[in-house]
């Protein structure tokens, strides 16, 4: 596996497009506009809030069959708790982009993130649309990585070249974040293209399987979006054979390359969280099963006080005790050790005899990994999430204003 | 009911005291000795983080038999992550009380809160006890809210007096936060004391009661401490016939002052949270059971989104609507109703044409109260936060060091 230029359009028959249309108040793109140029086999995971933005309600629906041939994101307006006219502004959202391509409308699928509770600027969007379809372009993956941030400091882009049965494969991605799971202006969108040849039972195995390794890993305020959404497109351009079973080694191969991306894309994320000043990987080792490996590495991944600590290169490990603590996983509390990257500062639930300095010094790397050994099964699991910085403040109490 | 002077000491039986022991670093009072006259019925209710705190230990023990006629509580250091030394330091520290006091040992809780995985310096910890027992006093009960305080900007008390079939009956209180759950500088403790008769199993059950509709009702920063500790004793100085189970009339009565007493200090508690400008209640009303409702609350009043914008006196009702999204709770995002006080802002899961100023004004009051209505049954909860500023980040970024 090799990690390759050119995102999402790095893959053959894809073109993609981000333009400015007006819906944000700042002069930054605001549309992107994803399209294969034959309708490809698609499969996609959506937000489990039941308070759901119409965009992912249409989104659902045109991806029963598992097939796409577009995709169709405004940033700006997240199109959620509008009722019905937010429904038919999504599906008019479809219906337009579809008019613009000469494709079927249940083809086209559409993401909205920003401001809850108004309803779209169609006239903008209709315009913004019209123009993204006139800039489509092999190249235009960075625009549309563009198109889709609200408070990301940076695009997230990513793609990866692999062999399957000698045929060479790729996979790229984009993603937005970056309070995960805000919902107003940091909803999580990630969009993934390959040209793999996969049937869409298989894609959508693989895709939910690699999520709940990555996306669902991710933290960064525990709060979950009303329009969180992973899709991916596969154009079968590739040479493969077609991967019609997740019990076959081109299934494997497949999966590690998507995991690859996807890990890629949930670090840069995690990294660009809201105000934050690191990526913090926590990884839990040892654990009695995956659900205690998750309750345990969440909780030391959402706690604000390690969070904060994290913050200001403070090696507190009682918090981190605390939060495992009130976690529910299974472990003897004198029997925990606890290391920050290397260097050990808990034994057996105690003062590991550390020295401050140097793990303050450690602290002030990035990426800083804690590990946790719970020494209560075999289990390990990797989380992501960043610091909690007085920007994280700023940001979310400056927000609408 | 009505309100009275003199927090725990307001109690007939009780005396108290808080002295400087130089445990903290400051030179502020650090430990708090809270005694009865004679042998009281106890009860108490603790953290349930699994990593608990040696003088949590040893307290638990020590009330087995519903009786205690001494509190020993010190700040600055928590005893939480000190192993074998902890907890011989925790059961000396009682036995040195009883020593001073001519007690057995049994009759004396522990508590402690600071830092965690420090032993503590159990000279200093010798020298506050007899200092302690040298200034008991009836008169005490403010000195000993101050010794126990860590962030907490100011000491909390409180005390009312009630009738019982005839008999005034007085209950009085004294806690600390402020992060409620914090575990190094904000571990929330309270200490309680009555001079009604009621024996130990109902008295047992009647702060069970409480603290569900109280301090578990509480939240500053979804953190658990290792070292929660709510305890009362009940010196039986009152002359109301002794309340012997929960099938009574005098044990609503009880209840109830209680009930007052504690709200009084969880809303002290939240107000005083850490980095705190305002006191945030959030209720939810009609919601299908006591769990949802309770979910529901948390998962408004425990948001970082949420906070940020009552910080920030932004009507961001978006924000609200995500949190219940993803709280659980069963409800019809098309009925729901939101209120800021009694002004509407969300009418059917959709924006109600609330005016933006009035709405910004009325955030700017201190409480803020929300009232989610979820039309989905008849039950009612409050919980009690507070805003998320800048403070928070500050107090918790810096607190080590």
């Amino acid at each position: 596996m090799k990690q390759i230029e050119g995102g999402i359009t790095a893959v053959s028959g894809v073109r993609a497009a981000g333009v400015h249309a007006g819906i944000k108040a700042a002069k930054a793109k605001d549309v992107a506009l994803i399209v294969t140029d034959t309708p490809a086999t698609a499969a996609g995971v959506f937000t489990k809030n039941s308070v759901t933005a119409a965009p992912v309600i249409v989104c659902r629906e045109h991806l029963k069959e598992g097939r796409a041939q577009a995709v169709i994101i405004n940033s700006g307006n997240a199109n959620a708790c509008t009722g019905e006219v937010g429904m038919a502004n999504a599906r008019r959202m479809a219906a337009a982009t579809a008019e613009q391509l000469g494709i079927e409308a249940a083809l086209v699928c559409v993401s909205s993130t920003g401001v809850i509770g108004q309803q779209l600027p169609m006239d903008n969007i209709e315009n913004g649309i019209r123009a993204a379809a006139g800039a489509l372009s092999t190249e235009g993956g960075s625009d549309a990585a563009e198109a889709i941030m609200t408070t990301d400091t940076h695009p997230k882009s990513v793609a990866v070249e692999i062999e399957l049965g000698g045929a060479p494969v790729r996979i790229g991605g984009i993603a937005k974040g970056s309070g995960m799971i805000a919902p107003n202006m940091a909803t999580m969108l990630s969009y993934l293209t390959t040209d793999a040849k996969i049937n869409a039972e298989t894609l959508q195995t693989a895709l939910n399987r690699v999520v709940d390794d990555t996306y669902n890993l991710l933290t960064v305020d525990t709060d979950r979006s009303t329009n969180d959404t992973v899709l991916i497109l596969a154009t079968g351009h590739a040479d493969n054979a077609e991967i019609t079973t997740s019990d076959s080694e081109d299934y494997e191969a497949f999966c590690e390359g998507l995991l690859c991306v996807c890990t890629e894309l949930v670090k840069m994320l995690a990294r660009d969280g809201e105000g934050a000043t690191k990526l913090v990987e926590v990884v839990v080792k040892r654990a009695r099963d995956r659900e205690d490996a998750e309750k345990a590495a969440r909780a030391v991944a959402e706690s604000p006080l390690v969070k904060t600590a994290v913050f200001a290169n403070d090696a507190n490990w009682g918090r981190i005790m605390m939060a495992i603590g009130k976690s529910g996983a299974a472990f003897n509390p004198y029997q925990v050790d606890v290391y920050l990257g290397d260097y050990q500062l808990v034994k057996d639930g105690m003062d590991a005899g550390y020295d401050e300095d140097k793990a303050t010094a450690l602290f002030a790397q990035d990426p800083v990994r804690i590990t946790i050994d719970l020494a209560a099964g075999d289990t390990e699991i990797t989380m992501w999430t960043c610091d909690y910085s007085y920007d994280y403040i700023r940001i979310n109490a400056d927000y609408r204003t």
